[in-house]
This record gives C-alpha cells, sequence and structure tokens, in this order.
C-alpha cells in the first residue's frame, strides 16, 4: 500500500489522496464538497459516493441499504482508499454552493430592511480623524490625543482595552495622523487602521436545534454574498434541547457541545471565506439568533437550570462579547451580538422571528409560531406580546422521522395520493431523485394517507388495504412514498405517531394561550408561520391535520426562516438591535409545560384533525362530504 | 561528583543542593534569603558569602576584590558547590525581613490617610446582595436578577465579562442567592462569593529607574502588612530610562525589560506571601506608581516616542487593567490602577509624590522635588502647578558610583571629615560595617572633602595632602572612607564629577522654572523632598553643595519615597485616586531640556556651590569665615 492515492472522477479530474484520509476529506481538500450534515460521522447517510472500481476499506455502513452496498454505494467518510480508485458522485450528494433557496431570499431582506427604515449601523463603528500631529508645545499622550479627537466627533466613554494601547503609538504615526478608527456598538476601541474603504464584511448566524445557517453579508450595503447551511454537529448527543443540557452537565459535555457548534460555523465559514477571497480578518462583526439553550451553549455557558423548575437561563440579554471569546475564526476582535431571550424557552429566534415578521408594530391581533425543533408560540400587538414553548420536537426538521430531511434539494416537500389506486404523486425541490421527506411533505402525506382511508383518526395503519405500498417494516407498518430499486422513501406508523404528538403539542399551546388572555382562534386576524420548512407548508393541509387553526387561508403568512431573517437586520443595524431588546423586553413568558390544562388540551389534539370536530368547521365540512 | 550535595550553616543546619544549582538558589529554596539587587547575575557583589571548606567552582567574580577572593569569599549567585560545602554568611549579605525603615512609617501612612479625609474604598468593591429566589411565577434569567439587585442598591452601568458570566448560574445557588459581590472601580463584574468577612489584600508598588518597592495592604483597615525592596532588574540594561527605551526598540527588547520588572514586582511578593501565609487570591487590587517610561514598560507599551522630539508618551492616564493582562502572581482578576502621568518625563511617581505632599492644596508657594533617578520638580500651590524634569541622572540612588547603595542598613548616610587630620567619621544605618555609600552620604562627603581642602570647587581633588587616605584608583584619584582590611569604601573623582552633574541639573531645573513663572527662590515657601535618599539628606550640606536653593532650613520638609506613599494613598481610597487625577490634569509641563537657557543655568551650577555666590549666601559666610 503506497503512501498516495489517486481518485478519479467521471470527469476525467485526477485527485491526490493520502494514507488514513477518508474519501470525503480527500475530495474536500480537492474542493470537492459532499453534503455530510452531521460532519463525517456516518450518521447523516449523506455523503454516499458510488465506487465504480479500486480497493478500498470501509469503517462503518451506517444507514446504507443492503442493495445500496452491493451496487457499489458507500459513505464517503467511513471510506479509506487502498489504490486508485474510480467514483462516481450522485447529484444528491453534492453540495450545492450557496444555498439557492436561501440566496433567492436576498431582494427580500434589502426591501424588508428598507420597510423597517433601517440605517446601516454595525456592531463595529469606523470614523475617519484627523488628528493635529504633537509638537513641543502641544505633546500630551496619544490615548489623550485620540480621545480628543473621539470627542470632538461627539462620541462618548470609549473604553481602551489593553491591546489596543500596545500599538496605539505606532499606529497612529503609520496613519501619519489621519486615521480610520473602530469601535463597538458598547464603545469599546478595536483598531485604528490607515487604509480608508476597507472591506467590511458581518456574519448572521442562526443556531437552531436541528440545523446552522450563516449568512454572510458585505456590510458597506448589506448585501448577502453567500449563505451556507448544515446540521447542528450537536445532533449525536440528542435531537432536542434536554437530551442536550442533561449531556452539558456531564464532565466535559459543555465544552464538548460548545465545541461542535462553533465548529460547525467555522467550517460553514471556511469555503465560503475561501470562494469569494475574502480575508477572515475583514470579517469584522457577527450575531447569533439561536434559542436559549443554543444561546448559552454557543457561549459555554451552563444551561443546566433552563432544565430544572422554575427554568431559569443564565442570562437572557448577553453582552457583547468578542470572536477570540466565542473562538470564531473571523477577525477575533469581531464584536459578536447575541440576539436576547426572552425565558429558558422562548430564546432569541423568537425575538429575531417577531422582528422580521413587523408584528410587534401592528395593531391588529396576531399569532406568530415558529415550528422548528420546539414550537415557540407569541400572541399580540404593538401593545402587548404573550408567549410560551411548547415541547413539539424536531420532527419537522427531519429527526426522529425514517427518512425525514431538511427541505433542501432533493426533499419530497408536497404529496399528492390518488384515492382510488393508491399510488402517490411526489413533489420534490429542484425536481430531482427524491432523497427524503420534509416537513411539509409529512404533513402532506398524513393529510392524503388520512383522507384516502389509509389511516385513521389516531394515526395507525388500517389492515388489509389493496395496494403494496403498505408494507411490515422493521418498526411496523409503513407507507412507501419511491422506489428506485436502490432505496425506498417510506412513512412508518411511528413517524406517524410523532408527527401528530408534535402537531397535538402546537396545537395545545396556541389554545391554551388564547384562553390565556380571552381571545378564540377567530379573533386572531393574523398566523405567522415560522421556522425551516415554512417556505413549502400547505395551510389547507396543516389545517386538516388540525395543526394550526381552521382560519381563512388570506390570514396565514409564511415567513420561512425568520431567525436568520432578524439575525441579518440586527448585524445591519444599531435601530434593529434596539428594536429586539424593545421586543424581548415587552414579551410576557407562560410556563405551558407545567400546566395541568396543557396536558388536557394537548390530549384533545392527539387526533385528525382534533377530538372536537366543532373547531375545525372546513374539515367536519370536508370529512362529510367524502 | 554525586547528584545531591550539602550545604552546612554555621548553625549547624544542613540544607541539600541540586547539581547545576548556584549557592543563591539553593539557599532561597531553603528559606535562606541573601541580598541580591541585581537578581543573581553577578553584577551587585551582595549575595556574599565566606567558604569554609569544600569545593565548588565559580562561574564569575564579578566586582570582588583580590583579597575578599583569596580570604574565601565568593558571590553565591555565581557559586555551584561541587562537594559538601561549609559556609559563613556576612550580616551585610543577609536580606532583612521586611524593610525596618519603611515598615517603622507604618503609622505615618495611617496618619497621612486620615488627614487627607481618605474613606476606605478599594479598586476592588465588595457589595452583599440578598436576592429574592426565582420561582414560576419569576423566572427571569440569573444575571437580570443579579442586575436587578445590583440596581437596587443604587449602583449602575455594571459591564458582566464572559469569564464571570460562565459561573453565575452556579455560584449564585451555591450561596444560596446570598452572595457577596466584587466589582472594579470601573464598574466591571469581577466575582461573586459565599464567604462573608473574605481576607482583601492590596498592593502598593513604586517602580523606580533604580529600585522597586513593594507594599503590602490590608485593605480592611489599611493597615501596611509587610514591605520588600530590590534593584529593578533592568539596570543591566542601562541605568537611566533613555538607555531602557533604546533597548526597548530592540527586537524582543520590550518584552524583556517588562518581564524584568513584573518578575521584580512577584519576586519581592512571593516571600511576603509566604511568611504572611497568604493566598495570592486575597490580594484582589494593586496600583502602580512609576515614571512614565517604567509605566510603560510595566505594560509593555512602546516607549519609544517618549525619546524623539516632540517627546510624546503613549499615554498619560491609564484605564484600568488586570493582573493577568500585567502578569503579576496576584488574583489574576485584579484591578491595577497606574498612577497618571503628565507628560513623557514627568510620570505617576510625581503625581503620587504630590498628592502625599498635600502641597496642592495649599494656598502657599511650594517646591515639590523628587531626587530618584531623574530630578522632576514641581512648583506651584492649590491654585496652579507647573513642572518639569530635569536629567540628573541616577547616581543618588547609588548608580554609576564606584561604591554606591541605597539607603538601607549598612550604607555610610552621614560623613564627617576632621579638617586637621582628613579622618572622616562615619553614621552607618543599622549602626553595622559600612558596605557603601547612599546619596545623603554623597553629598556629606562632597561637602566635607570641598570644606576641607581636598577638593577644589570643582570637584577635583588637590595635589599633595598630607593623607594617606587619598590615593590613586583605578579610574584615577579617590578618597578612602573606610577600610576593614578586606573591602575599602572609596568616593573618586569621577564619582565626585557625576554627583556635581546631577545636583548642577536639579538647581538649573528650580531656577529656571521659578523663572517661567516670574519667581525668585525666596517666593518659595516651602520645599518638599522626595526621592529614596529623603529621609537621610542633611540640608545644610546639599545647600553648600549648591544642590538646593539657599533658604532657612524650616521650610525644608523631607518626605522619603512620596512615590509608594501616593500609591497607598490611591490604593485605599477612590476620593485619593480622583485627586490624583485632578492633580495630573492640572500640571503645567515645561519641556527645559530643549530651552538654551537651561543649559546657561545648568553649566553655571556646575560648581560648588555655584558660579554666582550671591545666591547662596549662607555659603558664601561660611566659606569666607574659614
Amino acid at each position: 500500500m503506497s503512501e498516495k492515492m489517486f481518485i478519479r472522477l467521471p470527469t476525467g479530474e485526477t485527485l491526490e489522496a493520502v494514507k488514513g484520509e477518508n474519501l470525503l476529506h480527500a475530495l474536500k481538500r480537492h474542493g470537492v464538497y459532499l453534503v455530510a450534515s452531521c460532519g463525517g460521522k456516518g450518521l447523516c447517510g449523506k455523503c454516499r459516493v458510488n465506487i465504480i472500481s479500486g480497493k478500498y476499506s470501509i469503517k462503518s455502513k451506517g444507514k446504507l441499504e443492503p442493495d445500496e452496498i452491493s451496487s457499489g454505494i458507500v459513505l464517503a467518510c467511513q471510506t479509506y482508499p487502498e489504490e486508485e480508485l474510480i467514483i462516481d458522485i450522485p447529484k444528491e450528494s453534492k453540495l450545492v454552493i450557496g444555498d439557492i433557496i436561501e440566496i433567492s431570499r436576498a431582494k427580500y431582506f434589502s426591501d424588508l430592511f428598507r420597510s423597517l427604515n433601517g440605517k446601516i449601523s454595525p456592531l463595529l463603528r469606523w470614523v475617519t480623524l484627523e488628528i493635529t500631529p504633537p509638537t513641543l508645545n502641544n505633546n500630551i499622550g496619544d490615548l489623550e490625543r485620540l480621545k480628543k479627537a473621539i470627542e470632538e466627533k461627539g462620541i462618548k466613554g470609549m473604553s481602551f482595552p489593553h491591546e489596543f494601547i500596545t500599538t496605539l503609538a505606532d499606529s497612529l504615526r503609520d496613519a501619519e495622523w489621519k486615521v480610520n478608527f473602530a469601535y463597538t456598538d458598547d464603545h469599546k476601541a478595536i483598531f485604528i487602521s490607515s487604509i480608508k474603504d476597507k472591506k467590511s464584511y458581518g456574519v448572521a448566524v442562526d443556531i437552531g436545534t436541528t440545523t446552522v445557517v450563516v449568512y454572510l453579508v458585505d456590510m458597506k450595503d448589506g448585501s448577502l454574498v453567500d449563505v451556507g447551511s448544515t446540521y447542528n454537529s450537536q445532533i449525536r448527543y440528542g435531537d432536542d434541547v434536554i437530551t442536550r443540557i442533561i449531556y452539558a452537565t456531564e464532565s466535559g459535555g459543555l465544552d464538548d457541545l460548545r465545541d461542535k457548534v462553533v465548529n460547525d460555523i467555522n467550517n460553514l465559514l471556511r469555503p465560503i471565506i475561501e470562494r469569494h477571497s475574502i480575508e477572515p480578518e475583514d470579517i469584522e462583526s457577527a450575531v447569533i439568533s439561536g434559542n436559549t439553550t443554543m444561546s448559552h451553549l454557543f457561549w459555554g455557558l451552563n444551561p443546566a437550570y433552563i432544565r430544572e423548575e422554575p427554568y431559569t437561563p443564565a442570562l437572557n440579554t448577553f453582552p457583547l462579547w468578542d470572536a477570540e471569546t466565542a473562538k470564531l475564526d473571523i477577525n477575533l476582535r469581531s464584536p459578536l451580538y447575541t440576539l436576547p431571550c426572552v425565558s429558558s424557552y422562548v430564546g432569541g429566534d423568537i425575538v429575531a422571528g417577531l422582528l422580521a415578521s413587523k408584528m410587534h408594530r401592528n395593531d391588529e391581533i396576531s399569532l406568530f409560531m415558529d415550528i422548528g425543533t420546539n414550537g415557540e408560540i407569541v400572541i399580540g400587538n404593538k401593545e402587548w406580546l404573550i408567549t410560551s414553548a411548547c415541547s413539539a420536537g424536531p420532527c419537522f426538521e427531519g429527526s426522529g422521522i425514517r427518512h425525514g430531511m431538511r427541505a433542501t434539494n432533493g426533499a419530497i416537500e408536497a404529496v399528492k395520493i390518488d384515492q382510488r389506486t393508491l399510488e402517490p404523486v411526489l413533489s420534490v425541490i429542484g425536481n430531482s431523485k427524491p432523497i427524503g421527506i420534509c416537513g411539509s411533505g409529512m404533513i402532506d402525506a398524513i393529510t392524503e394517507l388520512f383522507l384516502s382511508g389509509v389511516i385513521d383518526q389516531k394515526g395507525k395503519f388500517l389492515m388489509g388495504l389493496d395496494t403494496e405500498r403498505v408494507r411490515g417494516g422493521i418498526e411496523g407498518p409503513e407507507f412507501v412514498f419511491s422506489s428506485d430499486g436502490q432505496r425506498d422513501i417510506v412513512l412508518t406508523e411511528v413517524d406517524i405517531e410523532n408527527i401528530i404528538r408534535a402537531k397535538a403539542a402546537i396545537y395545545a399551546g396556541i389554545s391554551l394561550l388564547l384562553k390565556k388572555v380571552g381571545f378564540t382562534h377567530s379573533d386572531v386576524e393574523r398566523i405567522y408561520i415560522a421556522g425551516g420548512f415554512g417556505n413549502y407548508l400547505n395551510i389547507d393541509k396543516a389545517v386538516i391535520i388540525g395543526m394550526l387553526p381552521d382560519l381563512p387561508k388570506e390570514r396565514f403568512i409564511l415567513l420561512g426562516n425568520a431567525s436568520i431573517v432578524g439575525a441579518y437586520l440586527c448585524l445591519m443595524s444599531e435601530n434593529m438591535r434596539k428594536e429586539a431588546e424593545e421586543i424581548a423586553q415587552k414579551m410576557t413568558n407562560i410556563e405551558l409545560s407545567v400546566s395541568r390544562r396543557f396536558m388536557d388540551e394537548y390530549l384533545s389534539a392527539l387526533f385528525l384533525p382534533h377530538t372536537d370536530i366543532g373547531l375545525f368547521p372546513t374539515v367536519g365540512k370536508l370529512l362529510r362530504n367524502k
């Protein structure tokens, strides 16, 4: 076995691999990026490649099915070349450069920013100072001279870290006393530079329990440079925040969780930075939006008391700390703004989402829902805001669902089942071969299975149907949505049970919160739906399964990932950061989970659409008309 | 040669030495401290021990004289045992535990503090907070809960470092919500502790160009716990600030100089801390007083522009940085206050000295002089203050003088010469065998040599005197003050020339500064003299050599080391720190060194007492009466 081997791609390109290096890593080194949501741990099964010829060894087969294995499919992250390999990379395994869906939102971002009257004022501010050089008659200290020039610009109360002062005397003279001075939002001196019109970038980060999204923004004009997203690598320690908190209290657990998510962000940024020939030093600010637990873990703060009654976070409002403290691979002095949280289970992501929705500026009573790994709900208007979390679980983001995935290329996003033949027609994101099913696809699928009589009102498969689509699987009955001879995409009875539990938790939360403030569903004039699957959600079908209240369709607005939009807004402007803080201050948090009434509401909602069909007049009519 | 050897002291005590370890180090490891002003580099010649028997090797003989070497005297820092040694340690080589002279000032300190109406308010403040524990109805974040409790005490604008937050949740619960909260003068949160009435110490540090003095203070009542002093190890790179600045601009020079002085302080603190069984963590604040260059070097800041016209320091007013940044071996979170400087050559030590003198509070016109390594002068009253530095050089601190030393045990502090026999009578600090001559002894000696006709008005030795005390030495003529058969103490013509230059610079500075503000010497109603030799200075004789103006003796007040007193005051109280800042603000700095008139004044003063004897009526009368 030689020390160096080669990998030949179908394009004819030949890449060099080093002994002991896995295929995923070797390809990445040569700029060929594969989807690897789990970070190359053999867990997500996304980095599948086809070995056409050559010898190799395999560490793990992961979730590959027997027929895939026999046809030469391997997981690149688990495969070690032992001689020259000729490989083929299936389309679904290739990482799309940027994220087409997110990039298409660029105009929405700038339009929204404008509609909010946002003024560009980054966390790191630059001001040009023309300082009078010292003379024998005026030879005060350099710092005192700089302070005077700063105060003449009307900027007061600057603090000067030791590091800044160590280079001050030389920097001032190098710049010949005409300096560009940078300081943070909270008036900490950061840099002096002689260069004018230097590049300046910022990063908006949405840390979800399931996914991490990064936006690179040109701070000169707010334009979106690129986007990256991946699964949150903390997933290996559990799908929900509770299991992560438990792991965080184990020895080394907190550091481990922190490193995982920080590495995810750094790993997303690295190829973007390379692609656009950006110096990491030119990324001068960042905004972090995440739920309360994610925000704690990102900063390495003990989240233990979030889980214990009376559910208190270490903090809700985060000071500006720097990139070095966060261990982010951008300019180490960059200030990082963390979206303020409201309570242990209503975090900065919800505050960010609300900011993006603008409901806090309106008179009408609105309902804001973020259906991500958890389900958070806000009800209110410009006068008042009431909020709560309901443990919906991460299934709509693909977690805990056999072939679940995020709403990216290859995901089944919509399903139509012929009620006679029970044959499904699938709509797949990117019009490619289906590789999984995302949140909106799940809701569609359950609705169709329910309306076609494949499953009952409790989500259980009916027996003796005349179709081969329903079969017995490892976990019990399952419905086969697609099969290409290599890999089947199914929805199992266990999957359906999980989804019904999630939708019940969300509906119960909405109902109880409305009762708390003395309103009914029909009083809600606007419903904003945020979350990874938001863009593809079929409202009618979400009403049919009883996840959303039975209200006129025009009242619903899909926001998609509103957390990252809010993070972008806060990255751009001080006004937006102030507005986010006002939102967090205004929100009254209700602890639904400790309420016995919540359990009653939840149990009533564990049904398609609900045990009280009177709450769903449209669905009742539909079922009667069948 | 074995790996381990033994050192036997005359007391019978036997200590173990390790191969390759010098004697100084071996003794220190066993708690036997020798005087080693140079830090064990073979330069100061102070760590002399007598080898009675046993084999050893020597790296350098340093400044030992041939008869010393032949009688078995070695420098402990240059001596490596090769088998069991029996040694004797001369009294003058033993480090006195504490510093008797400084400790005797303890009452003066507390009296002064009281007379200034100082209130104890350290840089690190403690406040006890009784926080209402969280409940389900009030489960805001721990930080928000803490902030509320802090604000209820009337304390606003607290900043919270990341490190503080990482332990917050557990600290609050460990203390059961009754916490002692510590924060800095500039409102940075530092600690939370459950312990009440914990010990709290502070350190006042005077960094002189020649010497470093450390005071350990009990912050509960301001009492002096212990004192340490040593030569500034930077001396190996030059005696004055200019040579140090030049070395700082060489590669690695700045770091080297910084490490040297920081190590000096740490080395002074270590035995004190051990002696009093104090935990370094309990030292929670420190104040640094030094001239502008010393302050820059202590903080690792480039002092290059101090030396270049128009003589600008990087900064005069130092922010509060912490012990970790300073690399001080005390509690790493301790805030460090640096006395504010006025200009490149009038530093925080002068501001500290002025604070201790109280002249800035009085109506009468006073003159403040600090005669240390440099000579700094301040003239003024409570309305105005004018200041300048005159390059007096470090000779009064013992540097550049053959047998020069600081005013500690063994120093000749006063001299009387019989005008007939030319035999001297010496007064030695600690009534011990003389081991050198300190600043006040030098002034005495020159006066006596001048009045006895041994030297002329230019400081040159007269020829053909009937005494063996005057002899030809390595550097030309010299006067032998003491001789015990082992080691002679002399003053050479080169020494005398250096001393006359220093006194001329000081006198010229006073004269010119008075002329600048339109006053004459006789307008000065009070003269404060600070500096290492201050306590022993014979005013009459300092007037005779023309160092001090010829004014009534009762106008002179000797302050001793006023810089450390000012540092102590600032360590104790916020009021004192504010007052120090007001003093620094009020002082108008005059650059004498660039004035041609200064050179004229200086040249006129290079004479005993002065070329214009009319300025010294008392001395003129004395000379006429001879």
